[in-house]
């Protein structure tokens, strides 16, 4: 039996939002998803790295009875994905006590594409615990910052990404967009989907990956294709927008890594991710 | 054809090291690799994560020709190990241009103990560009630093790991040995080998995960085990005594992040880490 899993309830009078939708999978009965890869989430060379991530993720969800979370996700990407159809393999290597480690492989056109080790869990299930020493970003309010909508349209076109966000970054690290980088590798914003579907557990994932390299701030436009990604989803994030920052600190031998922090509506740290990922050349 | 692969010359008139000697894996002829898991590297409640990375890459080194060094690995624990035989079973996902995807198994006693994703390449043929901006440790001289060679003998004997290194904490962040944790969830100091081998590429994957939990410091002591941990190795380390630091900036919902760096001694940020791992209770 084909069979559609939903990640979160629809949001409009039972239709799904666009992430929702363009997330969906289906399983085929023979322990695989196939997906359709939405043409809106391309980017640079291919097709967004968290939308993937999304996709994948949305896959494990039922791989583990009670355990419908990603708390831990590594993705090691192999080469570009393009719009269109494709599969995601999954397999449990363990499932016992209050976390499962799992495993799966997007592949398309006969070819592995993103392979992933992922330690789910129940996050509403979690302690209340915090102790956070890091640090919110302070921000600029909405208005006073670079809403990505207003980029030039040939710009939007090319990466179709841009519109699948209301991204307003913040301008003390976007001098970039006018050839004045900053100099910190740092890039910053509030973010949310551009239907305003609320955040989840789930488009944590995508939203580590949403944003510009910070790799731009430094005067090093291009692309900075991911080789390694490792995501942790910390706790479900409150309704609202999201603050999103990604900065890097060690460009050498001609790659970098970007540590990412997305923060709710809430005042909490919701997710951290680090990739490892190509210098623009 | 039983084979031993060395991960580096041989330190004193053709005797491998400890450390060589411990990560020391054999092929069985059927794409596996045997070890044998030394008694010296326990810790708390099993055998240390570092070291059975060190192992795991070592058997990996072998698997893409040309690419015998770590540049990513993502490891997921999946149970306790305890010193024995054990089988490292690996396998290429992609081999192709300047990098190697792997994946590989530790198992023992019929059951995974950790499954991990590695990127491996040739670390010396990277560009040589360095634009750091993270800031080197500052460490009081090695003479003014605490060594764990003082630890009460009861410690070194319930936790053989603390012989395996020359480990001088700085005494800023040491505190919680007397009970008077600084609060600030840093721990960091110089390490080397005990035997004073030389720092390389695959000793650094021992390295990220060799020092008391950062939580020490915030007067959380106790077991600290780790879920997933990626290291990234940017570049081949300088001889000599290597400086590690290891913080947390996100304690909750009954976790915390650790990101680990190591400076080597020619002022290199040689490898970056992050784990997830549970809190202490």
């Amino acid at each position: 039996m084909h069979r559609a899993v939903s990640p979160s309830p629809p949001r409009i009078n039972g239709m799904g939002t666009e992430f929702d939708r363009d997330i969906e999978v289906t399983a085929n009965g023979t322990g695989e998803h196939t997906v359709e890869l939405g043409e809106g989430w391309v980017v640079g060379g291919g097709v967004n790295g968290g939308y993937l991530l999304a996709v994948i993720g949305n896959a494990l969800r039922e791989a583990a009875p009670g355990k419908p979370d990603p708390i831990s996700v590594s993705a090691y990407y192999l080469s570009a994905s393009t719009p269109g159809p494709a599969t995601v393999r999954s397999r449990v290597i363990r499932d016992g006590g209050s976390v499962a480690t799992l495993a799966a492989d997007l592949s398309q056109d006969g070819a592995d594409r993103i392979t992933v080790l992922a330690t789910y869990g129940d996050l509403s299930g979690l302690p209340d615990d915090v102790r956070t020493s890091a640090v919110e970003p302070e921000l600029p309010p909405l208005e006073q910052c670079l809403p990505t909508s207003a980029a030039p349209e040939k710009l939007k076109k090319t990466a179709p990404l841009l519109s699948r966000f209301d991204l307003r970054l913040d301008p003390a690290y976007a001098g970039w967009a006018v050839g004045q980088p900053s100099g910190n590798g740092v890039v910053q914003g509030w973010i949310r989907l551009a239907d305003a579907r609320e955040p989840d557990a789930l488009s944590l994932l995508l939203m580590v990956d949403a944003l510009p390299p910070a790799t731009y701030d430094l005067g090093l436009p291009g692309w900075a294709p991911t080789l390694e990604l490792t995501a942790h989803v910390r706790a479900i994030p409150a309704p609202g927008w999201l603050k999103v920052r990604h900065a890097t600190r060690n460009v050498a031998g001609g790659m970098f890594e970007e540590d990412c922090e997305v923060w709710d509506s809430a005042g909490r740290l919701v997710a951290q991710s680090r990739q490892l990922a190509r210098a623009p050349r």
